[in-house]
């Protein structure tokens, strides 16, 4: 109740400070005898882990991740996943000035309302070393949707989007995603991006950023109608990410401004009497459930708030001052957010398989049937 | 587990069908001691009732409801209150058409999926009639709200953007919502909007809108870190209303072209030890927290998909056929959306409201204290 | 959070006071393709229904129920579930002596401690009325468990004490329970709790009683380790009962006095590689989960608190002073738990074979499969 | 979902198996600002741990607590609580024969049943090793209890019976139960017990017990009507530990025999307004909520399933054998529940009033506000 969870049947629970010993989670209602190991998780965790370029924070992190629970012989019993990830760099720091100032933009200021205290070493529990545990927790749902719903289903994340800066969908290309520090598939933008960091860092400033998360090959029939839609629980996965401030499914809020028939996806008969739609404003989802297209969706991170430039502010004392956030930090909080997006989506999708299994006790490669067709009359 | 309900502590589960007898919903948690009778719901019923305008569907529902338990001489008990809403208008209509062929841009497709059969009549349970007990529930949680933050706690919704025309915000006018029929605040807007929406009816096409619910007098701290921020319910509470394809808190997705030094809301010293922010790109939530700024978030909805355009889809025989909608529809459904995404906001603000009470015991007017100076050395 | 919730997959959420307009309660998570009709529930309602023997409460309530939500051409849609009894027989009886004193033994000055304020009419939500929901959302679970589990699961209920009088187990004669107005299955017993009942009831007195609730042909493998175990949700599904003072499972409190021999129920090959246990003072579960032996679970309910021999008690105001209940009241309470033990026992069994079927995603006639023999070495 | 997390506002998600690197929980919903470091835990594991008389297992487990989250600067910080305790005494011990054959009286079978294979390693997470999390989870809600509730909340467990051996009340002395190994308040009991448990040992048996837990200074008002009542949740904690058959709340099963005038508990005025009850049949609990007297619970527990005396059994490929279980086992586990009882009385109180706090606010030492007497007429 205090938040900490995320999940129904797929459930996360996550615990840890920035700069205490350790972060974790415990991930329950994992189903028995999925093959899983530490080597199943790391490589997710390489590609969120600081340090790896210049545009991202040189804190130095192995984010190594140890199973403690509910592997045996190298499969899941069915009883809860720990796992745990030892803080290293925690670098002994002088904090005693964010412990007297609220930084503009960060949550000091919140938590000091909503608690009366906070542990301000890196952030304390904001910090976005946080999201460490969910890109943990998410490929471990991986390899459930990889045993239930099969090879097919598939989630890539991309930025399209850095400071003003939009990229070219004519180039999109999800092979360049792994060839530039910034997850983009247009490598012509990427360049463009390259320069626009490194200018707005040298000011003392950072960019905000889009990142756009694809789930293909996800089961119709996935969500549940009214509240727990699965649009529904994508955007507060989403908007659950550090600096998130914006969700949006399918044509998002240019769906706004299109015409009813534009909207409309149409559809013709395609393979196996699955459907075909002509087009995908929905972002693969209507009525909150799946539809077996490309389940599509973006997320707007603010720009870092840990900037050189110093900005007014007060002390704990209701004083008027400035601050000026030195130290180690992404000028662009947003392009690591690309891996932790992608595991929020994993998160969802293997907890609405396991809610659909419960209830309708169908999953993975349901299609729908087509009825017979009716006899001549 | 199937959806259903929403909230945590402050808990709405809701029932019913377009065309079934009735829709209500069950609140639980409602705090004991609140005055509540059914003068305290009707007023936010009526704003959300269809037939008021040609504008909206010509759908005649009195939308009276009625509080079957957790009342007693005219306070709440701390019981559950049961909401009933019958439904009178269901309209003798052959659904054989809607039942045999999926409407593009409508849920039939997805319930197929998921369940194998559906409800066809006026949408089943996928019809934004559901939204009714919403608006009933969110009235119930204003009341709480009214009991623990107070009157300076207000919650008003507008449409910012119809179609693809926008409003100008320097002519914003809140008086100016109840004085046209699409709650907008720019009387210069409105005008522009009935035509346009007129001349979509005319041609069977629809149009999509945007709309903002803000919240005054939030106090500072409500939200929970992690995963059930505040922005993070309100972007679930949000995306379950029907047709809802974005959400955005604040700044939103302009959020991410701004630098850092923008986006940063710098603090100066206000009233009784309050800190006056220079700006609001937060929207009011830090961290998930509020931080006693106005809470502001914006949603976009799709143009209503029963159009009387004619558009390609299959019957549930795989056979390719056509669609046309006729019927009494909202040519802009996201109109009478603004009432509902002020109730969603009402719910998940009483909720949160009594978690933080739950956990740290203080609620209301709760101020950040600042510390008494610290003694010259 | 309120407590008027029951299950976490199969969950009913119940609503209404005694005396209020109705009661009912909203069942989610009903599997779509069900075949459901008030016609399925009302014999079950019969069962409990008060007004139908001497040694009964004579309020007469037909105890219909209607289903409003959920269902369409006789099936069920996979949405929630609203079943509504109207309270009929609110005799016009005037409150006012136990709207100001606190009956012993009744929740009145439990609930005034807790909100401060209680509706006194018939016990309000803590009249034994809110029961009957059970029993309706009890029979939409037996369809659950008639679709997943088969036929050969079954659940009945007995009284095997009655005041101090014990049955006869070896005259126990499941065929007896629906001859007498007392649910025995020993009809020698039957007669003399006749007796032992008349003569509590013109000495202004009751009695107390022990329920036994059976279910047969439970599959091997449900209940949650550690702390659903599904003895433990047994445990709470029974105490949770009105004026139920202990649960026992198996053996039950007699398992302390056993040997560890005689208590390790021993077993042998049986049909179809399905164990035979040659005891069963597990009463069908070991470490939680069910193991297919027949789950087997006792209850204790105290006598009625609402007597006529005249108690000492306090009035609002503080004052010292004396009350005794007249009115319509059951001389002994227990009678009519037996069909809500039932009920309880099938909600939790619900509850668990969907949770069961969402993480194994096995259910129904699931067997242990021994493994083929090694081959020889 | 899968039953690893107890309680809903203070919650503690349990896992870790007998064998495995280590045990352990995150606890969320800590109020913020509570003093807590790893000395206020540490007692209470020592109570429960093992290898501290002959009467108990010889594994030896320093059960050190560590504290990886969720503190700062010896105060809680209102984020999860993590804690981990190594486990360090894993004998390499051969399993193979118990990971051949299901162990009568254990979870084996069940197990296997479930999931389709499992952790026999000392009985993995069905090993009674996962109760030392329930007692360090509530060690940390005692510290909320002793914080909301004021040091007059005590919670005391004693056992009551060994075997078929029960002790004699009349001879009971709370500081007994720290002077022998039994927690037993009566001296002459326990060197009874003491030879019979010794007796059990040699012939290779075992015996079983019932533990009763007192919680003194409730404040009144806590628990929730209908189902999730004060006495429900504790029913479920209580059967949720290991071997527990059966538990009781108040005069239990024997409240079945007595007359409705015996067990309401009558009530004269007493201090500062709040009532005296005359007795307390009803264990401090009426309709689901505390009244302020003492609360009263007793479980039974079965004797240990581990034991010399040789069994008939199956193994995994369907043929008959025995086995006969040697090792390191307590001949009488109920010895070391008596801590585990007192440690989910503390967690369900915790947890129930934060609930009290979220609905009603009020909290601790709530007392019963006798009404101004009316004026003269």
């Amino acid at each position: 109740m205090s938040g900490n969870g995320f999940g129904e049947l797929f459930r996360l629970t996550s615990w840890g400070e920035s700069h205490g010993p350790a972060i974790g989670c415990v991930v329950d209602g994992v189903p028995p005898g999925l093959t899983l190991s530490e080597a199943d998780i790391q490589p997710w965790m390489d590609r969120r882990r600081p340090g790896q370029s210049r545009y991202t924070t040189q804190r130095r992190e192995p984010d190594e991740v140890r199973i403690l629970s509910g592997v045996f012989e190298g499969r899941t019993t069915g009883t809860p996943v720990s796992l745990l990830i030892e803080n290293q760099d925690q670098r002994s720091k002088d904090y005693s000035e964010i412990a007297q100032k609220f930084r503009p933009g960060h949550a000091d200021y919140a938590y000091w309302s909503k608690y009366g205290l906070r542990d301000p070493r890196g952030g304390g529990r904001s910090s976005a070393r946080e999201t460490a545990v969910r890109v943990a927790g998410g490929a471990v749902a991986r390899r459930v949707l990889a045993d239930l719903a099969g090879p097919g289903l598939r989630i890539r994340g991309a930025l399209v989007q850095m400071g003003p800066y939009r990229l070219d969908r004519d180039r999109w290309d999800w092979n360049e995603v792994d060839r530039n520090p910034f997850f983009c598939p247009d490598a012509a933008a990427a360049e463009g991006w390259a320069s626009a960091l490194e200018a707005a860092r040298k000011d003392g400033s950072s960019l905000g950023a889009v990142i756009e998360v694809v789930a293909e090959g996800v089961p119709a029939g996935l969500g549940e109608p009214v509240y727990d839609r699965l649009d529904a629980d994508l955007a507060k996965a989403m908007m659950s990410i550090n600096a998130v401030k914006g969700v949006e499914v399918g044509a998002g809020f240019a769906a706004a401004a299109l015409s009813g028939e534009a909207n409309a996806d149409e559809m013709r008969a395609g393979n196996e009497g699955r459907p075909r739609f002509l087009s995908n404003q929905a972002g693969g989802i209507l009525g909150g459930i799946s539809t077996g297209q490309d389940v599509v969706v973006r997320f707007a991170v603010k720009p870092t708030s840990s900037i050189l430039a110093p900005r007014r502010t007060l002390d704990r004392f209701g004083r008027e001052t400035e601050i000026s956030t030195k130290g180690r930090h992404d000028p662009c909080v947003g392009i690591r957010a690309v891996p932790v997006g992608e595991a929020m989506m994993a998160l969802v999708l293997a907890d609405h398989l396991l809610r659909q299994r419960a209830q309708v006790g169908a999953w993975g490669n349901r299609l729908w049937d087509p009825l017979p067709p009716p006899a001549e009359s």
